[in-house]
């Protein structure tokens, strides 16, 4: 299960305001703290300056790579960001992401195949956003197929169903359950990625029900995740998950987490 | 999902010293605490007092139904218990447990054939506890097949795939989530039930464990669990559980148990 740490997103106020400052030394923190908790990658998006998207992505690049030593996960829907982020990235960056629709999907396309990376690939149609697994899969299907006749290696290719709010329809949680399922089964060797929060989109306690989205979806072979990685409840799930799903060798790396205090102790 | 409350037990020192006091007032309030947090039937079993079982598994009938107007699961390995407390229990009971094993099944046949009940029929072997998928699935098969010939209906048996700790093979977690989905699948109509506890035997943090694994559990389709309903975090991971799975309309369960605070409000 690889990690991607969310929180460096300029949708967050605090980040918003420490960019805008040109704060290092609180991104690079922010950093830190989600390598500590262990993230594999630490997502960098911009996208609320749209002016300034670009020059503002480079910076978080330059100073994120400053303060930890992990690759980045380079979120953006703007060819323009994109391209000038990967130059400055150290490293095997993943690209998030590449769609279907065909303008992006043309733009996109030049900047993920200059440089080994790996690609967040969303399941969007090429209208709309998916609503059935139905729509989910056969979007995989296509991306998968258009990504790889161009040279990308299926393990590069990181699907995202996209998640969508239960509190809007309930059968959206299974959509994407069914639909992770269905594409691991359909295509071996590919990955798959979820943002978690947008399931309890509406809802209160969203911290429960994401964590508890994120165990099912692992159950369902989900390879990655975007989620915050200083999220105790979260990461009690996912390690207790992956324990029983028979992914922990003698349990060790659940018994380590909770001799270090990452799992709540008095849960017992 | 049908939840069984499991705290009348007297493996547990405070239930063993109630049921020697015949505390009734204590029993009784330990039965509305767990109807009060959801419980469907509330399970009695005095198996640690081997000389006189079924005297006190006979009081607790008595009592249990006097506090609480639930049906309860009449649990014990004991024919003689078992025939003696389902002639007082009022409504149709769970009977918990038939077996394979000869002796068991001989004797304990009469007693689940004599009323109308749910009967907890255990996947274990003719000799042994089962350890693959393909044991369990074989002996859920063979107890179907002898249960419904003698006249039971299918959607009465609960099937138990039998926990087994991953603190001792790391594939028994997987084993049993296999078992409950194909069992399932192969036999439609016939319900499944679980014991949740056993899987995290040996390890820290038990609750979270048993939590993690009842979320995975309801994912392959498991009907029912025997769990403690007064665990927050088990109540918690159930009620997020039951609504990304489509099974909670309008998310109308899981809002009222946030307002009433059955669900830990700080975790926004």
């Amino acid at each position: 299960m690889l990690i991607v740490g969310e929180i460096i997103n300029t949708s967050r106020r605090r980040i918003a305001a420490a960019v805008e400052k040109q704060d290092a030394a609180f991104i690079g923190q922010v950093a830190k703290d989600q390598a500590d908790a262990g993230a594999d990658f630490i997502d960098v998006n911009a996208g609320t300056f749209v002016d300034r998207e670009t020059e503002y992505l480079c910076w978080l690049v330059k100073t994120v790579q400053d303060a930890v030593d992990l690759p980045l996960c380079l979120d953006s829907p703007s060819p323009a960001a994109l391209s000038a982020a990967v130059k400055l990235h150290r490293g095997e960056p993943m690209i998030n992401s590449i769609s279907l629709e065909k303008d992006r999907f043309d733009a996109m396309l030049p900047i993920v195949t200059a440089q080994p990376c790996r690609i967040v690939a969303l399941c969007m149609t090429e209208t709309a956003m998916p609503v059935t697994v139905e729509e989910r899969v056969q979007a995989a299907g296509e991306l998968i197929k258009r990504l790889t006749a161009e040279g990308v290696a299926l393990e590069n290719i990181y699907v995202d169903p996209l998640v969508q709010p239960v509190s809007v329809d309930t059968r959206m949680g299974n959509a994407v359950l069914d639909a992770i399922k269905t594409i691991m089964n359909d295509f071996p060797g590919v990955n798959t990625i979820c943002g978690l929060s947008n399931i309890s989109f509406g809802l209160p306690v969203r911290r429960l029900i994401n964590s508890t989205f994120l165990t099912l979806c692992m159950l369902q072979g989900l390879s990655a995740a975007i989620l915050d990685p200083t999220d105790k409840r979260l990461m009690e799930n996912l390690l207790s998950s992956r324990m029983i799903l028979g992914k922990d060798e003698y349990c060790g790396d659940f018994i380590d987490a909770y001799q270090k205090g990452i799992i709540i102790k008095d849960l017992n």
